[in-house]
């Protein structure tokens, strides 16, 4: 039976993973490739650590060449994360020829175009399923699945902490601190949450999504980024009271060419199937003009989860080498970059604001929002707080962005108007 | 630019499909798959009839030989259904050495195994994502995406217009009868429902998914089924209140080598994912041993969404095509199949028996459970309308298929049980 020899960079959580499953999984993955898998080298920083899975001591190595360079070695499997090293090591492993499969999904984001393109260049391959929604084939799906259709929305819960974060704050009424140190106690949140709470890692995932699904180039510094560290109970009571639940959703949409991407706070019908996704799960929900509304959902994280799409990546790899074959996926984008303009971004949007209670002040509120030509869904005027002021919440209809903005100047500006406490998107409800 | 020729069998609603797609999105999947698709012959039955679509009265012919003994034929797109002929026809084609694309659940249920033998003689493939549910490429996940992992457990909402009747029966609270004519009225069950009633449409699509998860070769002969005909409205209104909620299911699974394949109504908890799916919808639930719980959800039914399937395997057939490769989705069974017996079969059971009110009932019921070894998650009584009688509802912690049926016999046998109403399994819950 033939072989085929891979170097695998990295050994912390999934590259575990992806051993043991090499490992635990052995005569299905050979009988399916019709290939052996040989783990050839394992680049690691350190040597003498101790290893929670059987390896030999021979594979392991601190020196990148002895896999990129390695004459045997047909596929690297890079599991080690980082960006720019990363980027070096893997652009050489390339050009030598070597396919490529990846869980990085901050280097596919930063240098993704430019690495697909250079494999193609060199006849081979880069598979990054692991890098969106790790158990989830969202990227099989979309460049495979869905190749016929044209893709006009996706919507993705892609990062598993803050869905864990907010599915808790909703569920059990609780403010974001507590839940927020709870979930680092759990392991559903690093120490330093940053890249999660803020919504970046999010913003790297969904540039890809939006890549593959639109076929332009579409950058991370594109993607409109707010994450959910703003999000207090009360937003989340009201949200519910109208028939919301709260969100971290990635939104990238396409219209007349133009594309628009971005991760923020969002207010989704109660039964949307999006709001139903809880915890640390993650999901995507994609809109195609011929296929309608599909849904793909599962783990997002771990090491096993990750591993098994790695390794399916990988079982491709070795079945286009085998072949002889490259190039069965990536297709170089197929259209220039069009990004809408604020005018011609269209959504709804959760106005909470805190305001006199007064005669007079509704009717001032709503002249500003009839200046802009806004009507609206669902408002609800509540007592805060606070003596002689009120609270207002409005659901608006469609508007454009640039409307918002102009209103939400116009609204501070009125004397009646204390402060604007927070606004969300509204999607979902077409 | 090259050229791959494709002969369509039948131009119903999915072949009228599956032409506008090729059409309408003609650059996007030529600039795909780097080839040009061109529909050479149309097999139709009548060549007379009036057409929804644009095409060349050139392609039409009721001649099946003008198709797959056509020279230049490199694929034979198949969406006319039947068994018998059907197969005939794709047999000659593959002994031609022409690619199948087929959306037809029932030929591939019966013949599946032995064509997909057949081809891989023949070094060619066939495609048949679109024979279960239409627009979810569920298929391609479980061969490709989810190529590493061991499929433990599936459960299926295949069938969208049973869905739709037992999401009208419990959101509306409406018996089977005006709903399921209202359901033929707007086009969501054929004139004679039958095959989607009686669960039979739903068993070929669980027998294709099982064969595929488990590697081996399961009959249709070989799965369980019972439709939804004797759902009642009181039947869903017990399980609303127990915290469950009723679909047609069809479950396959595994353990320790052993499978079992049925489609049944099935109790699942309220916020188990698969209980929100709604209406005409399917889902397909897939628990991986690696990956834990993931689920795809989509249209499982549709002129377009079921083109888009067709077409997206299509675009895999002429990649391989111009590659001169074949073979790289389809494996032989690795496994003899083994079916679980009786008393390896073990689920939870929701009982509803009419009962004497009367002292001591309620004790020898329980004793015959207890003799069996039988005890419960939840027991409700409830006064029955007869009067004297009472209504005892039952759900059972896992027990064996064996334990159930002498438990039934058991209680049939005593004078205090007046009929077992209704009895389903319930799953969903670990």
């Amino acid at each position: 039976m033939s072989q085929v020899n891979v170097g695998l960079c990295g050994l912390g959580t999934v590259g575990t993973g992806v051993v043991k499953l090499l490992k635990d999984h052995a005569d299905e993955i050979k009988y399916k490739v019709g290939s052996e898998i040989n783990i050839k080298k394992i680049l690691v920083h350190n040597l003498e650590k101790e290893r929670d899975v059987a390896i030999e001591r021979e594979w392991l190595t601190s020196e990148p060449s002895e896999l990129v360079d390695h004459p045997e070695i047909d596929i690297i499997i890079e599991v080690m994360g980082g960006i720019e090293d990363t980027n070096l090591l893997l652009e050489r492993a390339i050009q030598n020829k070597k396919h490529i499969v990846t869980a990085n999904k901050d280097l596919m984001a930063v240098h993704g175009q430019k690495l697909l393109r250079l494999a193609k260049e060199n006849d081979c391959d880069i598979f990054y399923d692991a890098s969106v929604a790790g158990g989830i084939p969202i990227i099989r799906s979309l460049t495979d699945g869905l190749a016929s259709d044209r893709i006009q929305k996706i919507m993705g819960i892609v990062n598993g902490t803050t869905n864990y974060i907010l599915t808790k704050m909703t569920d059990e009424e609780l403010a974001y601190e507590p839940v927020l140190k709870e979930a680092q106690a759990l392991g559903f949140a690093e120490a330093d949450p940053t890249s999660d709470v803020d919504g970046l890692d999010a913003a790297r995932k969904m540039t890809l999504l939006a890549n593959l699904s639109f076929k332009m180039e579409i950058d991370l510094d594109d993607v409109e980024v707010t994450g959910i560290r703003n999000i207090s109970q009360e937003d989340i009571t009201f949200a519910t009271s109208l028939g919301y639940t709260i969100k971290l959703i990635g939104i990238a949409s396409i219209h007349h060419g133009k594309a628009e991407v971005s991760v923020e706070p969002t207010l989704l019908p109660k039964d949307h199937p999006l709001a139903l996704v809880k915890n640390e799960y993650n999901a995507v929900y994609v809109h195609g003009e011929a296929v309608g509304e599909t849904m793909f959902y599962g783990p997002g994280a771990g090491s096993m989860p990750t591993a098994t799409a790695v390794v399916s990546d990988l079982m491709e790899a070795v079945k286009n080498s085998r072949l002889g074959i490259s190039g069965t996926g990536y297709v170089t984008p197929q259209f220039e970059k069009q990004l809408k303009e604020d005018n011609e971004k269209y959504m709804q949007y959760f106005i909470r604001m805190e305001v006199d209670d007064a005669a007079g002040t509704f009717q001032k509120i709503t002249n500003v929002f009839t200046d802009e030509d806004i009507s609206f869904a669902k408002i609800l005027q509540l007592p805060s707080d606070r003596e002689k002021t009120a609270e207002i919440v409005m659901v608006t209809h469609k508007i454009s962005k640039e409307q918002l903005e102009t209103s939400r100047k116009n609204l501070k500006k009125l004397d009646v108007v204390n402060r604007i406490i927070s606004y969300y998107r509204v999607d979902g409800e077409d």
